[in-house]
Parts: C-alpha cells; structure tokens; sequence
C-alpha cells in the first residue's frame, strides 16, 4: 500500500474505447491496492498544440468527466492538473542540466513521435519531453508507473535521470519500476491500427446508445463476407477485436460462426454494440450524477491539484536540500 | 521611470573589480533612473556548475555582500535568487514549446561557451539557456538589459521568443531594449584576456588595503622595460588599462611618462593600487556596516525575493490567461 502509480493523459481530446480498454480500464483496479495520482498532462499536450491551446482548455473538464464516469474514485486517486504544478517545472529545469542532447535525440520515441508527427524543425521543448516526464514521476515520488510496450525508452530515460540525481546529490526518489501492459492497442472503427479522435474512427466514452449503435452499424468488417454463408477471417476484423476486448466470453463462439459462415456480420455487431453499450451505460450514469452539481467536477480538480501540489512542495524541499540550495532553511 | 531594467551574475564566485568595471558600475547609476531588478542567478549557474551546487550555494552571500558593499541599494534595487522563483521555470517550459533546437544550436554565444567549457557533449539545460534567460527577462518584465557585445545573439533570442509569444497568444511583455555597454573587458593582472577568479588573476572587490598592494606590485607590466628610462609601450600593459579604468584622469600623464622613460613601473602601481583603494574603501566601510548585523543579507535576500516573486506571479497570471490555461479564472 505504499507504493505510489502515477498514470495520466494528455488533454488533447475527450477520452475513448481505446483509452478505457488500454488504461483506464486498468487505473479503476489499481486504486484499490495502490496510492494513485492521475495526470491531467496539459502541459505535455501544450507542447504539440501550443498553437491551439483552446483544444486543451475545452477537453480539460471533458477528460476529468470521462475519469470520474468510467469509475476513477476522487477519494481513492488524486486527479491533478500539471500546469498547476509550478514544482514540475523546476524539478525539469534541475534534470535537464545533466542530460545531454544526445541520449533525447536518441530516445526511439522521441525519434518515432517526430516522424509521425512530420516535424521539419525539432522544438527543444519537444525533445525535452522525456526529461519533464521523468519530473512528473519524480515529484510525486511515483514507484510504479503502468504504461504501454512503446512507453518503455522514457521509463529507462527516467530510471537513469533519477539514478543520476542520485550519484550527483542524494536519494530522494524511489526508482520506477514500469507496469507493462500486454494489452493490444485497441482498433479504430475504420480497421486502421489505432483507435484515435483525431482520425475520426472512435467510440468516445460519452456515446449514447444510438451512437454507438450507429457507429458499430458502419464499422469496418472482413470485405470477403457479402453474404451470411460467405466464410469470415475474424483475425482481420475490428468486430471482432472489440470482441476480444469487451466480450471475451463469446469469442471462440464467434470465431467459429464467423468461420463457418453461421453468424451474420449484422448480429456479429449487434451483439458488441450491446456489450459496448452495458460497459457505457455505468459511466453514463455516473456522468449523470456528477453532472448535476455543475462545480463538481472543479471541486475535484482544485482538491486534487492541491493534494498534489502539497506533494511536490515536499519534495521539491527534499531537492533542494539534497542539491544543498536550501538557502534559507 | 517606467521602464524597468534586468541585471544580475551567476553566482559562481565572489565579484571583482572587472564585475564593477563591466557592470556594477553601470547598475548602481542605472537605479536612480530606472526601477531594476538584479538576478541572483543560481539555477543558471548549476548548468555548467550542477557537480558541485555547493560553489553556487557558499557565494551566494558573497555576492549579495558585494553587490551591498559596491552601492546597489536595496530600497532601489530588487535583489532577488532565481531558484525561489519556480514561476521562471514554468515560463521556460512553455517558451521551450516554440523554440527550435536548430535556433539554440546556432546561437553563437551558446556555441562558443561550449567550445570554452571543452563540452564533448551538449547538455539539455546548456542548450537551453537563452531561452530561461528570456524568460528571466520577461517573467519580471524587463525592457532594458545591460550587456556586453557577447550577450547580443541572447537578447536578440529574447526578442523573437517574446515577438512569437505575441503572436501566438496575446501580447504580455516589453520587448526588451540591449543597453550596450563600450566597456572593454578588464584584463587579468597576469596580462590575459579576462579577470576571472578561477583564473586566479582577478582583484577581488572585498580584498583589503594590502591585498590590492600586493597584487599590484605582482601584476604583469610592458616586459621591455628593464629601468627606469627604458621607453615603455603602455597599450600592452595591465596596469595601464587599469588606469583607464580607474584613474581616467591621469591616463594621459602616465601615458607620456611610461612612453618617455621618465616613470617607473613601481611608482605607477603605487598610484593604481592608491585608486583602487579609494575605489574600494568605501565598499569596505559598507560592509562592515552591513556585516555589523549578520542578518541582514538574508532579509535583503528574502524580501527582494518575495517582491520579485509578487511580479512574477502576475506576470504568470497574464501567461496562464493569454494562453486561456486560466482554468479556475
Ligand atoms: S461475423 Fe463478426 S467477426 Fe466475422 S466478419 Fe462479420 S463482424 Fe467480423
Ligand atoms: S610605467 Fe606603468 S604603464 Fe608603463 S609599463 Fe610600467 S606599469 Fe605599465
């Protein structure tokens, strides 16, 4: 119980299926054995959109809804904002000074992030990302941090920084350990190998029924399957990935009605829409009831920042001290 | 007397008479004109100085008691430390966002400072340094900056970060002035380049009476004149660009005597080191004045500090607004 996760998101857009069955999911059963702080990372997401910071403003309280409604427990996880926390900031300046150039330049996510993103120019705020990372995980003195296969460089950028500080001044930090998922990255509606609001092919977490109906109805199957009787390849099929991940107890059933050509494409999707739709209607619900106190969801925030920030104080006081820039006492 | 001006020094060593020549000279004028803030500037010193913070951390009394000892008045002045003011990191962070690596590998200052430093590798918070130094410019905003010729590509960095600040967002600061001084560099009593502590040729501005004597007497001279009547060569010696600086009005005097044989080395220390005396025994009598209660540098400290930080507050209040990250209102 004294280990501390620190999880978190980038406010770039409402939270999807993809986010719940590739963390979320995860976040609701590590609260209960864990001390947890949730990132609301703005600041992380400034550095890609600094020219539209208005997409990170409006998506801030949509992202805290979508936590709160899919069962992320203000009383058990500290939801905080990371511009709110000056402490990150300062603890990034104090990292940067003994990471070189290089190993950033290095970092494969970094250098797959760029090319993705189609930068010409790097920003050295970009190439620094991995080094204010490495401080949101320190100053809350995170020991376990659950992230994705490809998340996997910055951690070890982290676990070396962290090592770092320690060689040059004293212990402060635990060292993180990551949590690896081995959850595949959930499909976008159109087949295309990433399920991403930007790309349009979502299912956001504040679907209605119809939405989601509406959505699955238009999905992506197997092209191969015109008819019924016509023999399906659910390995190939966004259907039946959803399958997997929202309704693992009928996949052997479908995989093999699929296969023999005994279940149609239609039912196939009326049956994940269901499940989709009973995994929602919970957090539609608890959206409901946080809804109507329109400051709630401030209230959680400004209270978990503050908790937060309390932290970082701490143990921006402890750098300090071990840095022996303690001026004053 | 609206007009506000940034100064300050990294805090590596104690100050000398090059430091008062460069540009205490200049500030302690400049604050009957202006409103200044003076930058103790610790964080920036632990760039090149992080294996060792506790160089930063013993001098930094030291060089408040310089700057109180030399005349900046502190009911004029803000004296304030960098480090206390985490709303300068912050400020960093989002200039960083706009900034390209390829901009700060190019400014030639930040290059040649690396090459005299024999960095084979270039660290992160090296590489950024012009851009914390904009934001220390702009979280207290400063519109006039006194600086040497070798600190030009900085400001002109300053002014283009703070142009794009503008465009993106809204406008916030000045766009700083360069005040540039014509001040040659004071050369170092061996004869080299530069007075600097660490080269161990520097003329410490809390040196006693002897102390000055002696270094005088020991510094490097014209090594053609032997006696007395041996025709000097002035514009190669120390001294002589000591009077300069310090004896302005006997420099024509002192250049015919040393041209023609008809003083000697000797004696011309002794009149350089009686001026440098009288330069500095004033300094000498507030330092003891100041010394008398050994508190009061602190609460010099502490209070320019907390005034500096009200500023920069502010100055972060507008940031968060013109970048509408202003969550809470
Ligand atoms: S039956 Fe289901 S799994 Fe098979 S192709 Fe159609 S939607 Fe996909
Ligand atoms: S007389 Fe003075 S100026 Fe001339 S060489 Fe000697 S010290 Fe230098």
């Amino acid at each position: 119980m004294n280990e501390r996760v620190l999880t978190g998101d980038r406010i770039t857009g409402k939270l999807h299926l993809g986010h719940y069955a590739g963390s979320l999911k995860k976040r609701i059963e590590l609260q209960h054995q864990y001390e947890c702080f949730v990132l609301l990372a703005d600041v992380q997401a400034l550095t890609t959109h600094y020219e539209k910071p208005e997409v990170v403003r409006d998506n801030l309280r949509h992202v805290a809804m979508d936590y709160l409604a899919c069962g992320i427990d203000p009383e058990r996880s500290t939801l905080f904002i990371q511009s709110m926390i000056p402490e990150i900031a300062e603890l990034t300046v104090y990292f940067s000074m003994f990471v070189t150039v290089n190993s950033l330049r290095h970092n494969p996510t970094i250098k797959s992030e760029a090319a993705e993103r189609g930068y010409n120019e790097m920003y050295y705020g970009f190439l620094g990302y991995p080094v204010s990372q490495a401080a949101d995980i320190a100053i809350c003195k995170s020991s376990l941090i659950p992230v994705g296969e490809d998340q996997l460089p910055h951690i070890e950028q982290t676990r070396k920084i962290i090592r770092r500080f320690h060689q040059l001044y004293a212990p402060v930090f635990p060292e993180p350990q990551a949590l690896v998922s081995d959850i595949p990255r959930l499909t976008g509606l159109d087949g295309s190998a990433k399920m991403s609001k930007s790309l349009g092919n979502a299912i956001l977490l504040d679907s209605t029924r119809d939405e989601v109906n509406d959505k699955i109805q238009r999905a992506k199957t197997d092209p191969a399957r015109i008819q019924k009787h016509d023999p399906g390849h659910p390995d190939i099929c966004t259907i039946y990935s959803y399958h997997q991940a929202f309704n693992p107890g009928q996949t052997n059933e479908i995989h093999a009605g699929c296969t023999e050509g005994k279940i149609g494409c239609k039912d196939c999707k009326l049956t994940i829409a269901g499940r989709i739709n009973e995994l929602l209607e919970p957090m539609r619900e608890r959206r409901e009831t946080v809804g109507r106190n329109p400051k709630r969801v401030d209230e959680i925030l400004m209270a978990g920042t503050e908790r937060a920030r309390q932290t970082a104080k701490e143990t921006m006081g402890e750098v300090r001290e071990a840095m022996s820039i303690d001026y004053f006492g």
